[in-house]
């Protein structure tokens, strides 16, 4: 699998992908899910993928010559001549589907899934920064300020604190430490995220960043927030008061009488009914 | 969906449900999740249940009439005179089969998985606390000491912490409240997962336990748990440092020249070639 997530808030936007693909356990790679376009002060795109490595990597090839036709007469769209982040998603789920067509009769045949799922965000000059998850069916959808984060593949480890630390008005370094906080997690619990990572951060309007970074063990910022994350959620844990079962010896009573439920049923024979 | 968590350590075990069920977004109910059988003295069990509820419900209804032949030539064994918690998983699969015979072919021409897991957990008079988890097709693993919890449904966001926190010789209480603080995560990331939760804490070798709670929004306890979790996570995440991109301020750089794999691509011009 693949744990990839992205982040679009006022002051830029973030991207971090594993690099673990896998074909069952027993065939485990490396492969990077990222690749970034960029031409200085007039656009910068991110794509991120997960799914099937095949159909991933043929998008990715077929979308540097993927075409699209400009119904107002104009030369074809392209990701490098596109007005709108809007339009290169249109020609990212155009590759999609070429390669659907080219490849999906005969990968049903032999009982694989269609199955590949994308993040496209970035910024083309003369509009603000966006941020699109793209279908197998090369439809789509875009972030917006309620939901400021993409995630593809296994995304649920890693959820919990994108949920309770982003919003739009999230500090781009600190957005930062979140995306890795939420890859911490699924590392911790998933053998089918690995290292190295590779992350993005793109400062809003400035049309190319530098700021790119591949992530492997002996990174030592990456080990402080594995090591100190894991450290202080477990001082954090220990803090909170254990349940106690007499409840007239704490304020915050684990049983209580306004209980509108009542327990849960005690079967105490054989012949006892259920309901 | 649902959200099951049974713990087993050497204190005792820890069984806690969601009670939302929901058959598509616009059809939401609360059910109870749990049951618990217990011969004062003689035996301890608790059964948690998910996936399709018509068939969890069913099993639940056979599982207090279902015998096992008993091939030593005794009589046969049901879930109240099982020597042994194995014995008693294996009754419980028969159960599962049973309504496999009954509704799978029905089932399977409407296009319905027959999608059903249990954790059966307990304590059986002469010998210690055992915990299964049963699989829709009847058969059955058991908890070991490297993997002293079994998760079914939405488990996914609630597992780091279960992770992180539980070992064979994590306290009751800690346990309990380890449990339901993977409880809070998966509620604060999928609406599919819903209170009122009902919790059974047995202590080891009591074979009964008075330890039973159903925990809504105003239990004080939970409460608890919910707002200082929520906002001491939230300290913590506050309290890394954030990624710097100028590595010479910094004694944990994210960027660093040992770094074996290099930048991701980074392509500039619609004539580069991806490799």
């Amino acid at each position: 699998m693949t744990y990839c997530v992205a982040v679009k808030i006022k002051a830029g936007m973030v991207f971090l992908s594993d690099s673990r693909t896998n074909a069952g356990l027993d065939q485990i790679s490396s492969f990077r899910k990222m690749i970034v376009y960029e031409k200085a002060g007039d656009r910068f795109m991110c794509l991120l993928s997960a799914g099937n490595l095949s159909i991933s990597q043929s998008v990715r090839e077929i979308l540097q010559v993927e075409q699209l036709d400009d119904h107002e007469g104009g030369e074809p769209i392209t990701i490098w001549n596109a007005r709108s982040m809007f339009d290169a998603a249109r020609v990212l789920g155009s590759a999609v589907r070429h390669v659907w067509h080219r490849d999906g009769e005969a990968l049903q045949r032999a009982g694989v899934d269609f199955n590949v799922s994308m993040i496209l965000g970035g910024q083309i000059r003369g509009e603000g920064m966006r941020l699109f998850q793209v279908y197998s069916a090369g439809n789509f959808i875009e972030a917006t300020a309620e939901t400021p984060f993409f995630q593809i593949g296994e995304s649920k480890y890693g959820k919990p604190v994108l949920d309770r630390v982003i919003n739009p008005d999230t500090g781009l370094d600190e957005a930062a430490k979140c995306a890795l906080v939420s890859m911490d997690s699924t590392l911790k619990s998933n053998l089918s995220v690995g290292l190295p990572l590779d992350m993005v951060v793109y400062e809003a309007d400035k049309l190319a960043t530098d700021k790119v970074v591949c992530i492997d063990d002996n990174n030592p910022y990456f080990r402080m927030v594995r090591n100190s994350w894991g450290q202080r959620l477990r001082e954090v844990f220990d803090s909170l008061e254990d349940p106690t079962w007499d409840d007239a010896h704490t304020e915050v009573p684990l049983l209580t009488r306004a209980d509108r439920h009542g327990p849960v049923k005690k079967i105490t024979n054989p012949r006892e009914k259920l309901i």
